[in-house]
């Protein structure tokens, strides 16, 4: 751990962020139909290494089949406009014309103002589930009173995930914490948590069970919470410094838990780098939301966007790219990144000569001075 | 320390702004209303661990009431506008209308050419106490000669405050500084000293007996110390740094000194940060000058944006954020961190699972690459 | 090697660019009627250190013939528009008017699609070789198709160039991937081999018989292979590496490889940099691609502008400097290095006080904090 | 030496400019009235630090008698327009109405494509000793041609200044470069010498018997010397370097030679961080260009702008801030220390306590991470 001291006095990481990291070529090169992107979450393997993120601009059951199709899955935000609303086309319409700025994030504060309702939830799960394969999120503190309707209706995947999931919270009297390590214990579901901002955290969370932890800022690129309150992990470290935490706790437990990273992936570039810097897959946000089938037109915003007392993510509405599959597969037409990212992915293996996911986390690493 | 060299020839210590700092989350979480954000300065408690600025454009005695009501409390300039000036609202009217620029530093200038009325600090300082606390700073260079009146008039709490202030003054011939080991042993007082820049200063300042330090340059945000002078000390260092400091008085004197962060704090996050770098509290500038109730509507500027000769603050008009409470405790309906700054630091102690302010000392930093 | 860790876990090596590096004057200074900018690859001499790069935007057989005139040479590109097409001016001139951004792409990918004619390969050897100098560049894939004929054409010197070149491919079955040891056993012409982005490539392909390596991102400065690819080296850390690795094969072999820098060096100050740094000549692109006398008339685009899947460089139009002779030896009326760049080599080897380019390479270098 | 590798191979050494560096105070503090901001040149008390550049755009003899007054010196250029014509006031006017940009520079190398008139260097010398000090420069390769005449009219101090001096010069055969060491031992002026960028040079420019040297840059703060020849020598680590090697050659000569710093000092932070890094006085171009009384009315170019092949220096305008005495004196009006700057320098010693120029140097530096 790259270590300095802020005044003689404070120990502080220095953190990487994405940007600031770059691949080498090595010393072979590779001819692009030979190189293999697929993974795997427990039993559930996967063509590509993509999951939607569970937000409402970006995954809807109508895009996690797509997704499916395409051989990555999408997660279904269980706490937002799809369980409050009958039919969420009119708050997504709405929201889709909004003008970044106050009255976005106020508006976007009463459309969420809606209550969960249980038997959406239900619903939902059923929708995603006759695509072949259902994944959606919980906030912990509603894993307990929801999850017996998502498991009923035939839910594949839990995601449990919130600003900063550990596996120790401290309720106040009367609630009723989530125990990670019972829930595992107690149903067969594979169980990935988010987000997961350190090692230390990794570590414990790992213990309980969960199968999967995604990694970063909460996943929310747009997230603001070094604002709002001083909080920030900057990805290239959090992915590398987790992803050795998954291999000191592999060689404890002899299992492999996946690290997802998320947060601000926005081109190809950033794919290679999160899996180069230790991560197995990737969860999008952006990229999805800016295809023509995103279920709010382009329009992009992190669940905390619409907090009600300290609102602390970015509202923003994005250039669509093309069709979900022109985003993932191309062709591009632009240099930038944004499009093609898998291609950009398989392309990177080439020059960098690796054949296989798990050997680009091998690559040779450089650094901006 | 974090020593580097320029040269090969002269030391530098290598110094963090706050916002090259952020926290990262802990292995625990914690429920957002079992946070305790009170503190303390001598024998009086806070219920928010917040002071007012004393510059005419953050604090008048009508503000200090109603940050008092909140639980934290104003210092008003006993050297500003308020002493210059029977009726204070011409002159601020007619500052809150300037455009930035040297014609509004011309005018600030003219303005505080206007001599301190010895009448008007004991008034002011009556106004104060109706609301319960009285807090009001002078520079050193008038201690000795204005003390008299400001405590008669029932100070509670003096700030020393100036762009630097040291224990050792060395003045002209005739003029009489202040010793302020001898003025904490003959009043009972409490006396806080600002600004504070390095750990060799405060260690002196704390053995004068003072009970807190005011860090960070001089106090004001918008100070260009860097450009006229030369100087400037990066805020999260210097935090550190005297923190340290403190701890070592600790040890050899058995006496906490509180430690208050100043100079630039407008989110919850440097708020958060400032807190987690070492501080026990925070003197807020731009935050309260940006309330629906400061005095100047917006205004802000610094007491050195009117110094006669070489003007070394630049004034700016804010936007208005909302009412004092509002800015403080929400609800927020912007993202950016500027409303709601205590809600940024319950919900950052939630995030990172620390109970009270002492402990969120301990929280893990991370800086830039 | 400057090594740091991300997260404690991945190891990074620190790069710099050239805008990070500068070189120091020594304690010596030298007419600039007394330096020696001369150099040589295999048995062929050069007056000034530069070759055009082969770029469709920068080298035609006219604007090679006019830098042979000047002591250098350019290199034609095989795989560009001069052996798709019979006449390149109507493609080019219609190149030269695009307006940069998507449309300007999508237009390079569809004149592109046209296929390579095997005898244009010739003709244009034919045509190079007129001005007693043919230097051309095929990308490895193609070489055992195309070499043949340009050989037979009377082809002088051979690069071999693509985005990252190595000794070790890896292709489909079925392919006939590149033996660069046996190619260069075989046949007696030079070959430079690019584009080279790190010390192992570099050892590994000066022991497969190339007399030269291009050093640099693929020799594009418009690249955005950190974005599309997440790959990126800094070229200041690029040039020392492998410099350093040629004279470590140089006391291994006896024989001296030149190191040409590539990709983005745009100013006088770019060339004695990317020289300083290790290089013995530099490939230059954008310079020569503003002369009046440019193939395409200021426009500029690396060839992987046209990548019919995933575009990887930049389509621009730069203002055109004066003549290919101003833009190399003055005299300038700008003050921004972009024109007499080799007027800059030489004072800058005056101010230095060094004779030749070899002793350059000794100057001492800063870099920024 | 804070020294780097460059790839592993290549020494560098990390180089921090002004804007780098900061002044922390330390634990006393002063009246501003108790500080002495005097120093001398070789015989010559100054009251001031401050000398004026040998730049037309700078000093011309009025302004060297209006600077002497204020109780420095200004260095008349006689290598400018000042020996080149009879009446220089035309293409001054001339000058002062350019527009930015290579036009400019065009009529620059014209202006200065007029012959250096003997006669008028020895009437310049005169009409700069009626005012009882004559300072004034010629560039190296010019002193053995026209020093009989400056001397004979009257020089007291004479500055070898040209982009890069050293001690030893290779020059054409039949040129008759300058052997400074013999020059001083001939004559009894006393000499000093830059530009200056780095130890080694100054080293055995002090052995040749130079009393002072100019550091940095070659003394123009528009340079574009990194970008047209890629050199560039950080200031404030220039400076550190040069009055470390100038404390060495006191240790070994008994003789203290003045370090003078230069090259884009423009605020009184800049004179202050440039005298806390080791300089002992200040050469100012851009704050005397920007005075009332300029020779070109606001127009600031250095001499290499006129390079009738490479031009290395930019032409600018700049804003009138007030008279001479205002700018350096003040009383300012604006926030941004580009007036006052002596009130500035005193102030500054004031904050940090210091009581003379030699004891500021002992300051305690900061650094940005």
């Amino acid at each position: 751990m790259l270590e300095t001291t802020i005044g003689g006095a404070r120990q502080a990481r220095v953190g990487y962020r994405l940007d600031d990291v770059a691949l080498l070529p090595s010393r072979r090169t590779r001819d692009v139909e030979l190189v293999d992107i697929s993974w795997r979450i427990d039993a559930y393997p996967f063509d590509i290494p993509v999951l939607g993120a569970p937000l409402d601009s970006v995954t809807s059951p109508a895009t996690a089949a797509l997704l499916r199709e395409r051989g990555g899955a999408g997660v279904l935000d269980l706490e937002g406009l799809w369980t409050r609303y009958e039919d969420p086309d009119e708050p997504l319409a709405e929201i889709a014309a909004l003008e970044p700025g106050p009255q976005a994030t106020r508006r976007l504060q009463e459309l969420y103002a809606e209550p969960i309702r249980e038997e959406l939830i239900g619903r939902r799960v059923e929708q995603l589930s006759q695509h072949g394969f259902a994944a959606a999120s919980l906030p912990p503190q509603l894993v307990e009173r929801f999850h017996h309707v998502a498991l009923d209706a035939g839910l594949d995947l839990l995601v449990v995930q919130g600003v900063a999931v550990t596996a120790q919270h401290v309720g106040l009297e009367g609630t009723d914490p989530l125990d990670l390590r019972s829930f595992t214990g107690r149903y067969d579901i594979p169980v990935v948590v988010g987000g997961v901002w350190s090692a230390k955290t990794a570590i414990h969370l790992m213990r309980t069970g969960a199968v999967g932890l995604v990694v970063g800022n909460g996943g929310d690129p747009n997230s603001t919470a070094a604002d709002t309150l001083g909080i920030d992990a900057p990805l290239a470290t959090t992915i590398a410094e987790v992803a050795a935490a998954r291999t000191r706790y592999l060689e404890e437990s002899g299992r492999y838990v996946q690290v997802i990273a998320a947060g601000g992936l926005r081109t190809g570039g950033d794919v290679v780098k999160a899996i180069a810097c230790g991560a197995d897959g990737v969860m999008l946000e952006q990229p999805l939301a800016s295809a023509e089938e995103a279920p709010a037109r382009g329009a992009y915003w992190g669940l905390a966007a619409a907090h009600h007392e300290l609102p602390r993510s970015r509202y923003e509405r994005l250039e669509i790219l093309g069709t979900m599959e022109t985003v993932l597969e191309g062709p591009a037409h632009r240099d930038d990144g944004t499009v093609n990212l898998l291609g950009g992915l398989r392309r990177a293996m080439g020059v960098t000569g690796y054949e296989t996911l798990a050997r680009l986390r091998d690559a040779e690493l450089t650094v901006r001075a």
